[in-house]
């Protein structure tokens, strides 16, 4: 029996990770359910699952999310801190909370020990050697939810990481793979947003179009396994099938293909080292019928450009392009900035801004300040609308 | 360091096996090398690896391998009961030797214990329980060397077989894939011969033209793997670079990849449970560009049929189905039937022999015998020419 924390249980990967916790009420019993103030899913999904604590980090809900668990054997909680306290104690826990607001908490956990599985690129691109140095410290696994690199570790034979050859990380390329850079000029958000494979909220989506997101993922997957950084390539392959690669000395190439569903990579976590059963239809490759791959273009895709170099330079070169691609991705999605210039934003700010190696948490959050600070003062011309990370 | 034999160290595969062998000369020391009577070759083989043993299994060439040790480290013997004591005191043996004389070797081999590659099918499909029971005894590991069945070994995760929902087996489709039944009627041997990824010998050219090959490996994937037999498709994947998959009931696939090269598998066996360097170019799945997979079709490749038909009956039917197959082959690259002939023999042989399940080596090549005799009478109306399988 795994008992569970979900942190951020009502977004998107938290249901998932709910609708697949429910299946097998014999294997896995949840224990801190927490949410920003969505009370009525929280509470509903407390009382489902029987869960001993839910949390709301907006402490105003905290009245709302009581009246709606008093008599049941739930308790209720609120505030930043509480949910902090949500994140111990478990065996398994989800870190799904979206954007800084999860740096904390998902630091609870990992200092916690126990098995911490991480929904968001970011804590792992903006402070990713504080984050590995607390898990080494506290004995803590670490499994990421992200498809490719839970791919990548479903590939990856822990034992002999010196034989991996390369680890090939696929990208869909986002819905403009297929377009010259001047056609890209004139993209607006909801072109920006709609991607051809996954159904992700905006941020995600834009970060596919402009493949920043493989940028992230590529530093994400340098933190998370024991192979240089040279050798982590990136293929586009546009069906989504193969959700990353790992290739031996031996020349023998592993490959992880599943549906473009996040319950897959979430239930590998779930259930690892064991697997269990989800309700997914078989893949059908006849269906499906052929596999395409090509090369990624960092000329049309700057953001994997910029990703590559800040993953070499390391420091705080991947927090300050994280955060001044946050700034700009908002920008955009706003109508204030084109759809090239978040690229240039972020190289910009890169331009400006060299800090030192940020060595704790609070060092990280500096810099993330700060750069969103330098994207802001870019988009505008003044340093207002700043929006910055306070765990 | 592993000690390694060779049986039948001058094919194809004893060759690669002896490529890789010597390329670590620290992680492995030949023990016995076996040839049936190329003197040349074996000898050569022997003094550059410095083997302690070397045997031609034709004893007649005793004397000329004799000849060509003399004044080196390496023994000399000759006849099939020197092969049978080669194949014993390795931690590892490769067992490559063709047809039903590597049988008794490869007997020997498992009943010593150890690590024991299986290079071919055959052992498998018509002495699989026979096999199998030896290696449970003596606590052999048997480890595929066959790409496919090595792909699915690297994808499997044995701890958990009951969470595989399917095996997936991927067949190039051979020469004719893309032929009506009507065109392979006058199908020559050499056009059969002439495979399109894989460069192999005539037999087994000819098995893949038919798909005959792909059923043999369904049985022996039913042999090796602790999957039910219902539960291992086959899918037609032209390009040959994925050799075979997992899907677990999670939802994820796994797959392994490489080059059309025997060594990557042998290479993986070799190394097994850690990896070694080959000299194999990293697979470039941009410059493939692209990966096909269709249904593979069993009313234009009846021994897809008659594999699957044998399998489920069990008993001596995978045996005889083999046994009528080699003979069927041997007529057709002999000008002496048709290509659909080969399976119409296969199907007949069957309907008229159905002995009751062997129990021991010796029932096992009783059955094959009188399969060989009666595909043989079935081709020329008088029981000549058989060439049974004398251990």
């Amino acid at each position: 029996m795994k008992t569970i924390n979900i942190l951020g249980a009502t977004g998107s990967v938290g249901t998932s990770t709910l609708d697949l916790v429910e299946r097998e009420p014999d294997r896995f019993r949840v224990r801190a359910l927490t949410a920003n103030c969505d009370v009525d899913r929280l509470a509903a999904a407390a009382i489902r699952t029987g869960a001993e604590l839910a949390v709301v980090a907006d402490a105003t809900c905290l009245p709302a999310l009581r009246d709606a668990l008093a008599g049941t054997g739930t308790r209720a909680a609120g505030g930043r801190q509480a949910v902090c306290e949500a994140a111990r104690g478990a065996d398994w826990t989800m870190g799904a909370i979206v954007g800084c607001a999860g740096l904390g908490p998902v630091m609870a956990a990992i200092e916690d020990g126990g098995t911490v599985v991480l929904a968001n690129k970011e804590p792992l691109v903006s402070a990713g050697e504080v984050i590995l140095a607390a898990a080494a410290r506290s004995g803590a696994t670490l499994l990421p939810a992200d498809s490719e690199h839970n791919a990548i570790f479903q590939c990856l034979e822990m034992a002999h990481p010196e034989r991996v050859r390369r680890i090939i990380l696929t990208a869909s390329g986002g819905p403009f793979r297929d377009w010259s850079t001047d056609a890209m000029r004139a993209v607006t958000p909801a072109q920006a947003v709609a991607h051809p494979n996954w159904s992700m909220g905006a941020k995600i989506s834009v970060d596919s179009a402009t493949m920043m997101n493989k940028g992230l993922e590529l530093i994400e997957a340098a933190r998370l396994f024991p192979v240089p950084a040279d050798r982590i390539e990136i293929v586009l392959h546009r069906q989504s099938v193969i959700h990353s690669m790992v290739d031996y000395v031996d020349g023998s190439m592993l490959a992880q293909l599943g549906p473009s569903d996040m319950r897959v990579p979430i239930a590998h976590t779930l259930a690892w080292p064991d697997r269990m059963t989800t309700p997914m239809e078989p893949l059908d490759l006849v269906r499906i019928g052929r596999l395409d791959f090509e090369e990624a273009d960092p000329v049309r895709f700057p953001a994997l450009r910029l990703a590559r170099e800040a993953l070499d330079a390391g420091g705080a070169r991947p927090a300050i392009l994280n955060a001044a691609n946050e700034i700009a991705v908002a920008a955009f999605l706003a109508n204030r900035i084109g759809f090239l210039e978040i690229a240039a934003i972020v190289a910009d700010t890169l331009d400006r801004f060299d800090p030192p190696p940020p060595g704790t948490l609070e060092d990280v959050l500096d810099v993330d300040a700060e750069a969103r600070r330098l994207a802001e003062d870019l988009i505008q011309g003044s340093g207002s609308r700043v929006e910055d990370c306070v765990v």
